[in-house]
């Protein structure tokens, strides 16, 4: 492995609470990879645009994808600025003031710029996105088709200036109101897999796979 | 109550999957008031940001707050347009392709520009994100300083171009697949509480409050 660059520029540059945002590669792809919906921001027209989409991460790309006739996705092949975040929200942090209550989350926040995958790496790229939110999903599916690939636009955007930012841990309050009879602490938070819901037309012998009933992040 | 208008312009209009589209009030509201944590995105020199940040509703306004030296809210308060976007994942919806798997969701997207919100609602509108997060804390905290209004900078977004996007239910995979032997359904997700950890310094005998001990979403 070659020596890895910071993910750090001025654009990435975490202002506020510097001592909670980091710019290491390692720390950026664990982030991201403990998640698969981002939000997507780009600009058409003057006017920003934020949009749920699911990802996948491999290695220094981020892969997105979406339908060959969508304006968004068109527009992002063409090579316009983006943003990528992906926000894990891990806590309410309850201070005794105001002020000082907070957020328990892992962060990362990635620019760049989007460009098509190429032809033959394709498949590959739905796949990666495909197994980001269900491990093991991709061998048991319906073998995609032609058609299918063809009617899906596959975007790519390096992870080349990016920034993670980190809270844990219990609130931090002004020192004279630990003494206060507030209470305070944090109310921890996960995103939690309810029981599968089979589709209504399975058919009632078609075995639950593990990878469906213990899915967890 | 006046007639409501609708949120829908030719920029919030869903172009894609529009049956899953709406723009009346009301739907909005519910997705919104359903949350606390946004994703923000605004434009600085070309390029898209997108911030993750508490809010909190009132009526046709969305509140946000952060620090008054902060560089994103000081260019937001000068009117910048922006995009706040509200998305609540309910479920992986597994398909027997991966053509049509999907995801269960609520969103929201609203575009508008921000405006500080004037003196005299200031602490009101912190009120209300404070709230947002965690109903009746406000009255339990101890009571915000000026000097604590006075570092904060708190914006106003109105609710008025706006779209929801909705899915719900099983997955809807091409007629033939129905009959292949692959589990198809949904895997139910929610943001689940756990139990409250109190702060290390926080007096043994402090009793933990109702809202704390039961917050849900």
């Amino acid at each position: 492995m070659s020596p890895v660059p910071s993910l750090k520029t001025p654009r990435t540059t975490v202002r506020r609470m510097p001592k909670r945002g980091s710019y290491d590669f390692d720390t950026v792809a664990a982030i991201l990879d403990a998640g698969f919906l981002c939000h997507l921001g780009f600009v058409a027209d003057g006017q920003p645009y934020v949009v749920p989409t699911a990802y996948g991460r491999e290695e220094r790309l981020i892969y997105v994808h979406g339908s060959a006739v969508s304006r968004t996705l068109g527009a992002l092949a063409e090579g316009v600025p983006v943003c990528i975040t992906v926000t894990h929200l891990d806590g309410l942090v309850l201070a005794r003031s105001g002020f000082h209550s907070s957020m328990n989350y892992r962060s990362v926040m990635l620019l760049g710029r989007a460009e098509v995958v190429p032809a033959d790496r394709k498949v590959h790229a739905m796949e990666v996105i495909s197994e980001q939110i269900l491990r093991g999903r991709w061998a048991d599916l319906r073998p995609i088709k032609r058609k299918e690939v063809n009617a899906t636009a596959v975007l790519q955007i390096p992870i080349e200036e990016a920034s993670a930012k980190v809270r844990t841990g219990p609130p931090g309050d002004d020192e004279p109101d630990y003494a206060l009879p507030i209470w305070a602490g944090v109310i921890p938070l996960t995103l939690k897999a309810g029981k599968p819901i089979p589709d209504p037309r399975l058919a009632a012998d078609t075995p639950i796979p593990a990878n469906v009933k213990r899915w967890r992040r």
